[in-house]
């Protein structure tokens, strides 16, 4: 496929016709014990992709298998890893496959080779963590390092934060956990003071990431760090790591310890298997568990070039998403992961899914005619349950969900408590509720009627280990990335976020913005 | 009004034939500077509600004003301050604002004064708190309690932690902080397990919440923390209190060291300032901080009184969401805190609002016609817009925003950068985004164009303290009954969690369910 070929939005797609006058499947009527059998796909990370609760029928999924070969959504995703230039926009190549394997094969551009690149980076951090793990790198008084402080903010938190949350207890429990991570994020400073309070300054490593060295809140972040180091007579340049492109100012650079590098092919929500993961998750949980979630990643990759949607997860799960979107014009997908650990993986995934197909322009500089990436929201279960499921249950619109779950625990600590484990009535309310939203239940009473008809998908793994982790996180960045090529948007650049940037340092002018309204609501928060 | 008045739904208004054909206002016409400074209502704690750069015309609030005069939205209110039987489905009276003060006079029912009974509950958790705090009650060991742990789900949950962390810094910097807050939610062992790693056992006091005191997650967690204590030699006599209701197996009880009473008069998610927040607020950020909330929130509420929704912010506000779901039909509301200690307050508002209002069966007992409560997400600014603003800003389904700001910080390190302290940059961006979301901007490369016509409001005060956050609990709580209102729903049942609860005991039953669709699932997730 050429840089420039031709690429089309399914809704020109010879199956769209017939594919967008399929109802939603009736699941009171279909979704029993032996669709529950037969619809399941492994998804990588000893995953597996369970969507027999999913109101979409063989028929329609027939039809989106078409529509997909039409497409040439599969060829897509392998120009991706040829590195053909498909962040069109920006004129970008998409490389964060090659952060973690070479399912086809290493990207090598003009003689650079990329995958070899990465993983040089990937053992450096891996080097450099080991040495302040194992206390042969130490502070300016000689002691151990005990924090690490992430400065970023987008995909250089969301993802990383949401990352360590879930690998945090499992490393506690094989003893992997040495130092603890804390992340630093918005440019209100209440967030990084009240970070540095709950740290030893002498004993804390700080981590800047930003790839262009210029992201505004983080520069700032860094700065007040920078100045609350000195002012307790500590040598920033001996705790400060940056994690950066070797074009930014921060990059060889001695104001810091050391610096890792990635390039403008990782975009930021796509960034979490690189060093801007790489370098915390490697420092606290250690370097195999992250080595681990890169495999895991790799493994959920490799499944991703399957063409046929019912031997492909990550596809399956966008094809889905697309007819629920485009077809059946649900506005918004839940992710409940029964999993505390997962309980930032919804954030991240709101950055991943939102900020890469929240858009309108297709590639081909035309309007979609079509309703492109749902909103996300979620939070973990039980908790939802007690929360905002009561909408999801009753509430006017339906909104699909995504169930992520587990077979075991992190931890140990687990006693029966009324004839159960907290396991077992944690993954029995999650049966319930899948069963309760597909098929609800009549009552006399309307007040306690449920319609049914609710879908969801369930995404379920023996444990939430380094290699689950991974592929879920590679599963979802798949499936963002077909959805993306289905809807024939550029999933890979953030054009919404430029305006705000450049009224912002208008309102910061020293001489005014001469815009009265932004003086106005300026005025209002002081912001003067 | 009667017990039995037959309330109606603003579709059946002599207004709304009018109303519902009101287009939204063009706001890259309409909105400028004046605008601004017309559009302003004081919303209680020195917040200010402003609703310059919303899309609802000047003619739409004069209608929906006429709506709410019909649907005697300010007389419901009363009718809930007087006691009466506002939450019909469950028989209940709706007291929550008689935690906080007594706006239209104290509720007396049968001779029992509610006011007075909570009242009197809150100055004993504030002795209780005082004691804690003060060293004077010790801990077996005779040392003084450093850490304390709430066990709650939903309502014990969520609005007591978005609580906790938005005040934690501000009573940082005042010196109010002594003990430190943590929270177990999740029947997920790994939730408790991670918490528990956290703290000194000997020193940790746990308030186990639960109004009807056999929620399955809380008795869980409680479970596994007594054990806990007890394998390491531990009195949880000495360390357990409880919240809880007078009738529920865990009052008076010898098993806990204190507890503190609520009635079934407080709804989960109304419940953040009885004793289900006050006893951790307090103890953690002192009474007198937790007293201030209180007094935010009663002014608040007795702001809500006031007939004309242009000089009632909660009424407004709950008016023009009512315009954009009903009338405009959109699908989700976005909840934009500038200030990181309100990180989990959208989390919050997705309960209470998703919760009251997520329902299709109307007081009437017939089904809505209109949408009704929205799809509520929310991660604080400027983090979010480094994530899903993308889709706010170039998405194809417009989602109205919330704003939430303050002109001070919480702490006092904020150095000047390039400039501007973080904090004028930190609004300098909050009044970008409202007017680049507003106005858009056109750009002959259509993938760097904005539409605009992106509505938000701004609830905005000079410091994010106990009394302005008060008022913003309060202003929420007010706005969603009063759209319950307009909508003909009973805001305070959760009817649509009762079905999964069933569910979930027949996956539990030790003969097995019978049902071959949930063994099916219960298989696949291990929960067998």
């Amino acid at each position: 496929m050429k840089q420039d070929a031709p690429y089309t939005s399914i809704d020109q797609t010879a199956a769209w016709p017939a594919l967008r006058t399929i109802p939603a499947e009736r699941l009171a009527d279909c979704l029993d014990a032996g669709r529950v059998q037969r619809r399941q796909v492994p998804a990588g990370g000893g995953l597996t992709y369970s969507y027999a609760a999913m109101d979409v029928s063989d028929q329609a999924i027939d039809r989106l298998t078409q529509a997909a070969t039409e497409l040439g959504l599969i060829d897509q995703y392998r120009s991706v890893l040829a590195g053909e230039v498909m962040n069109r926009g920006e004129k970008r190549m998409v490389l964060h496959h090659a952060l973690r394997g070479a399912p086809a094969g290493p990207v090598v551009v003009d003689g650079f080779d990329f995958t070899a690149f990465y993983a040089a980076e990937g053992q450096r951090l891996y080097r450099f963590a080991e040495a302040v793990r194992s206390g042969r790198l130490k502070t300016a008084a000689g002691a151990s390092f005990v924090d690490v402080v992430q400065i970023g903010i987008g995909g250089s938190d969301l993802g990383p934060r949401a990352l360590y949350l879930a690998l945090e207890q499992h490393a506690r429990s094989t003893g992997s956990l040495k130092l603890r991570a804390h992340f630093i994020s918005n440019v209100d400073p209440d967030d990084a003071n009240g970070v540095l309070a709950a740290i030893d300054p002498a004993r804390c490593l700080f981590i800047v990431v930003s790839k262009s060295g210029t992201t505004q809140e983080t520069l700032a972040n860094e700065a007040l760090v920078r100045g609350w180091l000195q002012e307790r007579g500590l040598d920033a340049a001996r705790q400060v790591v940056a994690v950066t492109s070797q074009t930014s100012p921060l990059a060889h650079n001695p104001a810091y310890l050391d610096s890792f590098y990635i390039d403008d092919y990782i975009g930021g929500r796509y960034s979490a298997t690189s060093a801007v993961g790489g370098v915390i998750l490697a420092l606290t949980l250690g370097p195999q568990l992250f080595q681990d979630l890169l495999d895991g990643a790799a493994e959920a990759d490799r499944l991703a070039l399957e063409h046929d949607p019912r031997r492909n997860a990550a596809l399956l799960d966008a094809l889905l998403g697309v007819f629920e979107r485009s077809v059946l014009g649900r506005a918004a997908t839940a992710v409940l992961p029964y999993s505390q650990a997962l309980s930032r993986f919804p954030a991240h995934l709101q950055q991943l899914d939102m900020e890469s197909n929240g858009k309108t322009n297709r590639r081909d500089d035309r309007p979609t005619v079509l309703p492109t990436g749902p909103v996300i929201l979620g939070e973990p279960g039980t908790n939802g349950q007690h929360s905002f499921y009561q909408l999801l249950h009753q509430g006017v619109d339906i909104v699909p969900l995504q169930f992520i779950a587990f077979r075991r625990n992190q931890t140990d600590h687990d006693p029966a408590f009324e004839g159960s484990s907290a396991r077992r009535k944690l993954n029995a309310n999650l049966t319930a509720q899948i069963v309760a939203f597909a098929r609800g239940k009549p009552d006399a009473d309307p007040n306690k009627a449920f319609s049914g008809g609710r879908p969801s998908s369930l995404l379920v793994g023996d444990a939430l280990d380094g290699r689950a982790l991974g592929a879920l996180l590679a599963h979802y960045e798949n499936k963002v990335m077909f959805q993306g090529f289905a809807w024939n948007l550029n999933s890979f650049d953030q054009e919404g976020v430029q305006l705000g940037k450049k009224l912002t340092q208008q309102v910061l002018a020293p001489s005014g913005s001469g815009d009265s309204l932004l003086d106005a609501y300026a005025g209002l928060t002081g912001a003067v």
